[in-house]
Formats: C-alpha cells, structure tokens, sequence
C-alpha cells in the first residue's frame, strides 16, 4: 500500500475526477446487497484496501446486504454450500439440517486463521479508517427496521436517489 | 466490434462525461444477469432512481437476467431461499414442494406493501423516464429467443462489444 | 434532485480521463468472484469484448473466482440449478444425486452450440488478446495455493490494495 501524493504523474491533474491519476479525489461507492457470509467479505475487504489507499468509500447497505448492519444479524451471518458448486460438495448435502451451521463455522474458521476478522469488526475498521455506511430506506421500509435496529455507525437511512446522488465521479460495485 | 475512433461524435469531447461535479453528461449502465424475483429489483430501482436524477441509464439484459425481458416470464419472476442465507430460514425446507411458490408469494407481498410495483410496471417506468433496454445477443441465442419473444420496449439485440462501445465513460454495475 | 450545470468545479475539466472519448485510455478491471460455470462467462465475455474495443483490460481473480484460474479446477467448473428459479426448473430437484452433472452437461452444450469456447479457452484468448489475469493474495492464503496451482497466464498473486491502486481510472465490475 502506497499513497499516491508524491507521484509526479498525479502533480498536474487539474480535475482529478475519477482518480484517473493517483487517488486523490477518487471515490469507490460499494452496494452490499447479499447477507451470506462468504459475500458479506468481499465489499469489506475492498473498501479497507480502498480506504488504506487514501479513497473516499462509501457502502450502501440494500436488500439482503441489510443484515450486515443489523445489530442482531451482523454478527450471525451464515455460509451455506447450496447453489455454489465452487464449495466442491454434493448439492444435495447442503440441504441437510446442521449442514449450514458446519459450514459456517467451517468457513468462519479459515477466515480467522488467515487473521481476517469478524464482519462488525471488519465494519469497524472501515469507520475508523473514515469509509461511511449507509442503509436503504426500501430495505428498512420491508423490513421494517428503523436507526435503532442498525449498526450505530451507520450514518442515515438512504433513498437509492440519495446515493445515486452521493455517488457522482465514484468507482461503483454492486455485490 | 468496431473502434470509435474516427466518431465525429467522439472527437470534440473536452469535458470529462463522469459526472465528477453533477448529472450533466453522467451515465449509468446495468447489466442484469439474474432472473430471480429478488435480484431483479436491484437493477430496476437504481435505474429508476438515476433517471430521475436525470442521468442516461443503459440496461442490459443478459444470463438468467434475460428473463426480466422476456414477454412470457417478466411477470412470473420466481424467488427461493435456497443459497440465501439472509432469509433466516433453514435451508432444507427451501427445496420441498410449494416453497418456492410460496416464498415467491410472500416477496410480492411484501414488495407490494411498500408501493413498489412488479417488474413489467418498474419496466415501463424506466421506458417512460427515458432509459434504455438492451437484450445480450449471445443469450437470445442460447435460449434460441428472437426480437418477437421480448418486451417491445427493448431497442435492439446487440452484441458485448455493442455493450462496451455504448458504455464509454458511464458508471457500470454488474447484478 | 440536483443539476449541478452551474458547479464552477465543472467548467475547468480539461482531463477526460475516464474513455469519455472512445477507448483511448479507456480501463476495465473485473473482480470474478464466482466458481459456478453460468457466472464464469458473463466476466469472460465482457472482458473478450472490451479488449476486442481496445481498452485495457484486468481481470481479479477471487473467492469462489479463483477457481476460473486454478489448474486442476477451471476445466471443470460446474453448473447447479439449486437457487436459481430463472432455470424454470422445481427447486426440489437440483439436490439429487447427478442433477449438478446432468445441469452442467447440459450447460457446456448449450454453450459449445452457440460457439463460445470452454473457460481455459477463452481465458487463453483473453491473454493473447493482451487482458491481465491477477490472483487475490487473500482467497490463494485461505485455499492453501500457491503461483504453481494457478493457470500460468496469471501474472501475480495480488492483495486487495494493489488491486484498487491498480484500478485507478478504470471502470469496475465485480460480477
């Protein structure tokens, strides 16, 4: 990890508009709309990397992603094997009760072994290091959760026009 | 495949289209590649919601997504808890007979409630607002699906390479 | 809902860096997560058109991803129906014995129909075409591989980091 400040190349750019040239004034806006854990990871991971690299990030909490920054979910999301041929596994295992809670724990234990921390902790990193999380007001609406049922770090409830909003000159992932 | 550069359109570009400082010039493209009830919403409602912050929104509709365009399966878009951890439910009952009809029902139910409409009508919104609807030449071929057995707002079959072409300087997603 | 057409900020762009005007310059980098076959064209296909358009082209390799570049998987990826209503099949029967193989046999065929090539050949026509494939540093740790268990193409086993410093400019897909 390197910062870009002293890079020559980046020195003339008027309009840094989309990090064309170093990091400076560049923006990675990430939607985490899954709340497996195995795809909780992936928006995590990169928005610390995005943040160590001197990036504005923001991660915008949508549909299943929503159990990330839900207090009595965050720490409780789950790996199941169905529907993923990559696990290697017979699919008809994946079906049999205890076979998402082992491979969970299963998962969760490589994760750990490989000095990755939790998924809150993950989240507050990514706070500390200055990146914001944002939740979807669809997604609290069907829900029906409110502020108080979120991760308090979460800045606001957010309209998608909201974010489309925040999110001019930014990177995009959808996870 | 063709190269833009002798586009007279292309050549007097000055302005970086990126939308770094507002929606003027700002692109968003979609590719909606899944056909499940639950991750078609995703691409529809940041479609709609970038036309209404006035930005020129793509769709393109690919894989499984294909379906979303699709005149005889638009409206019977499906959704299991199978893979889906986040629905809190264990996953060998997602495979008995009737749950997938009935998790299907209930999503309806629950998008219904919060004023969102179904697909075909998210569609027709997007159409009226100005967006655009692309169909992957490759999947039409694969599912052997010609120009007649699609929605008719879709403007044309194209190609991947039609697809890169079109999306110069946008914000891209992939769903 | 703003329009920011009077931004002062706007008016010196001078820089368009982002293939606002044709593919001079223009970037693509693509994060493959996914190891079932169905997920492992879209990111393939999009790569192959783009360099087919003359932009530059890097493509991440991660999570169940990693199996695309993984000698003794990647001509083996596999295809399951088991959460994906979009294949118009009862969920109940993707989890019994030889469904996963009989789907992925079906699969290939369908694929070999249309002309498109097997992953391996088309990540080699990827690499002749000038794409970059990278490996994640995290996904390598956690599966116990190393550079020799990858595809030989692959040009690094790379951390999260390197890749967002690698991106900057490029438009992003994580699929």
């Amino acid at each position: 990890m390197t910062t870009d400040t002293a890079d020559p190349a980046a020195a003339p750019a008027l309009v840094p508009d989309f990090g064309g040239s170093g990091s400076a004034g560049r923006k990675l806006a990430l939607i985490c709309s899954k709340g497996n854990l195995d795809m909780a990871y992936p928006g995590l991971i990169l928005a610390n990397a995005a943040l160590g690299e001197g990036l504005e990030v923001n991660l915008f909490f949508t549909f299943w992603g929503f159990d990330m920054i839900t207090k009595r979910r965050m720490g409780e999301l789950k790996f199941t094997m169905l529907g993923n041929t990559a696990t290697h596994m017979p699919q008809g295992l994946g079906g049999l009760p205890g076979m998402t809670a082992m491979a969970t724990h299963q998962m969760r234990k490589q994760i750990s072994e490989i000095g990755v921390p939790g998924v809150p902790e993950m989240l507050e990193q990514i706070v500390e290091s200055g990146g914001h999380l944002w939740a979807c007001r669809m997604s609290a609406d069907m829900m029906h959760l409110t502020k108080e049922d979120l991760y308090e770090p979460v800045e606001g409830i957010i309209s998608a026009a909201d974010f489309i909003e925040m999110t001019a000159g930014a990177q995009l992932l959808f996870i």
